[in-house]
């Protein structure tokens, strides 16, 4: 990669960061009212539903309180951090310690979920901000929710579970996953070995039980033990779970000055991307079976912004670590198609739905799901990562 | 509509349930080693999952039961609806009278769900089984799951709610809709007041809470008493549901030669036609957010083959009902696209998911929802009733 080109995607992330994903939703996305954030926004911010996504009101603070540590020390990034942390332990959190999925505009609870993601975000979200702001109490509430997701995570049988119990135990991927980041960043505030713990068996499972060398992919659901499951949902290949996973051990091998750590997430990324690829019309397809035989989710053949700045992080961090052109070649593809069909040139931000062909299916700007995370994490990252990548003595 | 097209038309129907839809079915779906039916078969029959959905087994034994009460006394219908019947009623029944959601291969237990359409569909096949057996305890066992699944809908609490109890408190649509063709079938079988009152009730509600004349739609989900809720859950339209209930009220006015109660169905008819019809793609779009705002499902430009199926059994008892051209018009609109789109002229049957743009979006011939139903249905009710349609001493 040429410093010209490092030059010029340092300025597409930065600037489409700073000038445009985060204007998006400070302009439209903040309840000034109620508290937290207003996620169901229309395609040019108007909002369409005012309730609030749990998961979503963790990432936004998580977000500003990275932009305030990582970028500069803007008030305005603190007092929103804040402004969701306030909402957040005021409204979110179940007697049981437990978190909900959804509230109201003013935070009476509506659903609670069996899933542990809202509470994944929220110790994010509140490690980042104690980073942020040096306040203990948020710090202490972080490490709080973290140990209630980890207690509830390990100890079987809390959890209500979806299926009968017993007949075809699963795992699945997504938990391992998302613990090795959320240990990444709630260490950064505190120094239990619970996190390199938490981290190590995480990517054991996910390099041992998910991992499958034998197929060539990285499965979502597998037995106990890491059994392959003939089912299409033991079939399932989620190519922007391989993705973001791939990267996440790749960071922690640079945290730990393991490049062998590093190296290993390489495989899961190329079957992520070969996997996932969709050679008819581009882009990353949200689902694959490991047979080739059908999918049966609505939304398999769709393409999903996320999967796209996932992709972005991991492939530019494999090509800046190996230095293997592979990656590179693999990171402008992504690129071209990533830019050439998700942002929205009237209205600002990313689209986040398209069909197979790459047509809008979707105009809106968040929804439960969608909202400030995936697309200025990537921005954020690969902005700071392309920085690394300037020639010695540039700029 | 001439009786050239009439009898063309019963040519479709009756040669495309009877030398396509139910061979195919026949040929890949029935479960010889451990009973029941296989619905995961790929666009060539081939099976590609084991699972056994509830919903369907019931369904299947519904349409060879009705086959054989509608069509002829064929012995390979009733044997293949006892097939069914048997087991439906020795896996799929919980301890507490419950039905499960799905089962495996062999009939264990897999998922139970919060929702009673298990028991609305098993109700529906073993009445239509009884009525085409004379066996008793068939009888008996549909009625015990008719009142079980009654008592369930109208006990407060009796289900695990799927949200926060009282914060948001809503009904859905599918219910009254699904109770009415329910009793509607269980009346052929047992002649207590339960069915006219529910069928009588569900019609209230439908026509009372559901219908906002004053926003041209039929909504999916109200307030308890019918108070319109404006979050995009409350804002939702399912064309689909809309031309179901339009024809099972449709119906109902035929059955009690009750004219004016038929054309009390004919708005909602109209508003789903109207809502839901692809203006850019043609075809009926699956959600429609009844502002124009944003739906927030994947799904919810897709068009699936369902709402398809109903559209034109509903247009052409309109059309008989009323000898409205318009109706026939809208009959022959979705005539063109179902039959335009939906057969697969190399494998037979029908694909069940495209995308917005009517191309193919899912391969597969059956998952957890499509089976053998809506199409048979369809095909068997609109060729029926095209045989009514024949002028006098035609034919």
């Amino acid at each position: 990669m040429d410093p010209g080109r490092i030059e010029e995607l340092i300025r597409i992330y930065r600037d489409g960061l700073l000038d445009d994903t985060i204007p998006f939703w400070v302009r439209h996305g903040v309840d000034r009212q109620h508290g937290g954030f207003l996620t169901f926004l229309d395609r040019d911010g108007t909002v369409f539903g005012t309730d609030k996504p749990v998961w979503l009101q963790g990432r936004f603070v998580w977000v500003f309180s990275r932009l305030y540590n990582e970028v500069e020390r803007r008030q305005e990034w603190l007092d929103l951090a804040r402004h969701g942390s306030d909402f957040l332990l005021a409204n979110c959190f179940d007697a049981d310690g437990r978190m909900f999925f959804l509230v109201t505009r003013d935070g009476t609870p509506l659903r609670k979920r069996r899933y542990l993601f809202s509470e994944c975000f929220a110790a994010m979200g509140l490690a980042e901000f104690a980073r942020a702001s040096g306040d203990d109490e948020i710090r202490r509430r972080a490490i709080e929710v973290y140990d209630l997701m980890l207690h509830y995570h390990k100890t079987p049988g809390l959890l209500p579970p979806k299926d009968i119990p017993g007949v075809r135990p699963m795992k699945a991927h997504a938990m391992p996953m998302i613990l090795i980041v959320t240990s990444q960043i709630m260490r950064q505030v505190d120094d239990r070995p619970i996190y390199r713990q938490t981290i190590d068996e995480s990517i054991y499972q996910i390099l041992e039980h998910f991992s499958k060398p034998e197929l060539g992919a990285l499965l979502e659901s597998v037995g106990p033990n890491g059994e392959f499951i003939d089912t299409p949902e033991g079939r399932r290949i989620t190519p922007g779970h391989g993705l973001e996973s791939a990267w996440f051990i790749m960071e922690e091998g640079r945290y730990r000055g393991d490049r062998e750590l590093s190296l290993r997430a390489l495989p899961m990324l190329e079957w992520s991307l070969e996997r996932g690829w969709d050679q008819e019309h581009g882009g990353l397809l949200y689902f694959v079976d490991v047979k080739g035989l059908p999918c049966v989710q609505y939304e398999w053949d769709m393409k999903l912004w996320w999967p796209h700045t996932e992709a972005l992080y991991a492939t530019l961090l494999a090509y800046h670590l190996t230095q293997d052109e592979t990656w590179a070649a693999w990171y402008e593809r992504v690129h071209d198609y990533a830019f050439g069909h998700f942002p929205d040139a009237e209205y600002g931000e990313w689209y986040g739905y398209l069909h197979r062909d790459g047509t809008v299916s979707h105009r809106l700007k968040g929804n439960c799901w969608k909202g400030l995370f995936h697309l200025p994490r990537a921005q954020l990252m690969c902005w700071k990562l392309l920085e690394e990548m300037r020639p010695a003595g540039w700029a």
